[in-house]
């Protein structure tokens, strides 16, 4: 049971937005810029770094929400989401989505353990400015939103079938009307 | 140096957010409305909140910033902070306040930990929904700002006298234009 009253039948996040609306709209719009708006990263690379920092914080709602937005946007190259969840170092990405995983992984455990190397190990494979700004942020994001969802203990659904359907909308639709 | 290029002397989250708007105004209107609008708990108590989990991530520039904004919220209180900052169980706060640090402490290693306990006797001390809502959502939102702020090695400035300044302006002003 959740810690505070939610809207019975209301998964993971869903619950807590619905029932407070001040702060539902910032995070859906940071939400929305961050994964959806124009980045030299694409949506599913993005949507792959959110999975797998949720997967790390162990938030199962949010890794399951967000692994099949990323299995919808990549249609047939799909099964590279669960490579990434078994062990992104094997998974048949680019070294440079394989660097900035490096990166959203030492964010996840506290931001001063980003290291220059690591930086320039990502810039060496092709990532900008605007990529490793993006992967920390992301990063940082995810440690909130999966805070956020485990820390009201909010009901995560079992059913896959239920994630893949709300991982097509996320794909299709984006954050800004996702509990609408 | 921090790890992309940023606006030269701009100290802490100020650099990213000038040089990234499109999840700057997310961010601020966020902080905005978790920690200036309208709440069972206090701007101060939330502003505490803040100081607390940025302490426990160790991130310098969150840490001094929101430290004093509660000073400057709290006036002839002001030495509450420090207290703290040096450990909440012995400070001279509510009984209510103490239970909402222990779970924003907890959120901070992981949203998981919190248990039904916690929540029961943060109840028991006058914590309403709302009050623990906003915990949550307060402990969860700086781990993501102290992971940005640290995770882009952004500059935090040594003088004690720029946070005093700083804190001041989002005591008064809040979060909405604090970059302009």
């Amino acid at each position: 049971m959740s810690h505070i009253t939610l809207h019975e039948g209301a998964p993971g996040i869903v619950g807590p937005m619905i029932a407070y609306p001040e702060t539902e709209k910032h995070l859906n719009g940071l939400a929305e810029a961050l994964l959806r708006a124009p980045s030299s990263l694409t949506p599913a690379e993005r949507e792959i770094i959110a999975t797998y920092v949720s997967s790390e914080n162990d938030c199962y709602f949010c890794m399951n929400t967000h692994a099949a937005a990323a299995r919808h946007l990549l249609g047939t190259e799909k099964e590279v989401v669960d490579e990434v969840i078994v062990g992104y170092r094997n998974a048949t990405i680019s070294p440079k989505l394989k660097a900035l995983l490096t990166i959203a992984g030492k964010v996840q455990k506290g931001g001063r353990r980003v290291t220059e190397e690591d930086v320039a190990r990502a810039r060496a494979e092709g990532a900008d400015d605007r990529a490793i700004h993006d992967t920390v942020l992301i990063a940082a994001a995810f440690c909130m939103f999966n805070r956020y969802v485990d820390g009201l203990a909010t009901w995560a659904p079992d059913d896959p079938a239920l994630y893949a359907q709300a991982g097509a909308k996320l794909g299709r639709e984006g954050y800004l009307h996702s509990i609408r």
